[in-house]
């Protein structure tokens, strides 16, 4: 499969270098086609590895990974364009921080409670099939759900089930066995919404390395 | 121990209804001293029950637990006084769901992200020590963890350390061990955004039946 990972922090680079080492095509995207920190990825992570503009990357690929800081999520979505997505699965991994207001960070208001990153994603490439899923922890258990022990979860939503299939068959590819679905899309305003209490947990657990686990009855 | 139950809807009568269950005096407050339901809950429930107008309730009361509408918060503490409650432990179980914009229901905008309902209540009783805690889960396993299988977690946060000792004690009385103390008061920004994920998961697995456990490294 050919996947563009669009952002260059350590969430994409996490998620770029699994996909290049379970045998998949990967690209990352950066705004512009000489980012260092992409070339540098490209160039140290085998010949399946490549670079290039939001556009050309999402142009390129089967799938495409937002993997930038929710911030900017429209910008991107503008850069990357309708067309280059078009039909395509877009996997929004984002949560849409506010780090203007001191520590720890908010929600940025637009974005969260009666909207979220992942639905303003879908409003602005209105042609691809956004899902939204991994958003809830740490960037190392993403890929590697055995680094917590024991049972822990993943959720995902989106509006279109092809494309939450395709989603649920990635992240077995990682690890996760049995991810939750909460439905359509709108449901990354819960999940996007966890983040003030991760972020809480973090500072009261004092490491990142813990996950969420929905216990029924 | 003498507690004031605030709000006589479903949480309010699991808590008013566990506590006298404790041997613990208790009084359910509404808005009027002749409150139907609060009368009827005081009627069947003991001699060491009773019933009351909120600033009466509180006033007589050692602990008082907030269980009202969480959009109602600042309303409640209003009519409770700052006088009634100072020095007191004030617990605060509510969430700040706005149900005018259809369901599942959002937060109040002026009460979450940047804000909470335990901020709120804290700003309108200064003197008292405001706890919140037992917010992010359905009423029945609130008193009763057991209705859920295995270890699951109640978390709690407030700016007062004794405050928060109370309330580990009262939750240890429900048959909470290990409760997770997120810090301080700010961090019901948290607690409460779990609300909307909360539902979203109410809604994909179709009971109340569930808890959030934190897994860890």
């Amino acid at each position: 499969m050919k996947y563009a990972v669009l952002g260059t922090g350590m969430v994409g680079h996490t998620l770029a270098t699994k996909l290049a080492s379970l045998g998949h095509e990967v690209r990352m995207g950066a705004r512009t086609a000489d980012n260092e920190k992409a070339g540098a990825w490209a160039e140290t992570s085998g010949a399946q590895a490549g670079h290039g503009t939001f556009a050309d990357v999402s142009e390129w690929a089967e799938r495409v990974i937002f993997a930038v800081n929710g911030g900017n999520i429209v910008q991107v979505a503008d850069a990357v364009t309708n067309a280059a997505v078009a039909g395509k699965t877009v996997i929004d991994v984002t949560n849409p921080l506010d780090l203007s207001k001191g520590m720890p960070p908010t929600l940025i208001p637009e974005l969260s409670n009666t909207a979220s990153a992942g639905e303003a994603l879908q409003a602005r490439l209105p042609d691809a099939k956004v899902v939204k899923t991994l958003n809830t922890m740490n960037h190392q258990i993403m890929v590697d759900p055995a680094r917590i022990p024991g049972e822990h979860d993943v959720f995902l939503c989106g509006d279109d089930d092809a494309a939450k299939a395709e989603v649920v068959s990635m992240l077995a590819e990682f690890g996760w066995t049995d991810p939750i679905d909460l439905g359509p899309l709108a449901a990354a305003r819960g999940t996007e919404g966890l983040m003030p209490f991760w972020l809480r947990m973090w500072g009261a657990v004092g490491t990142a390395d813990f996950n969420y686990r929905i216990v029924r009855a």
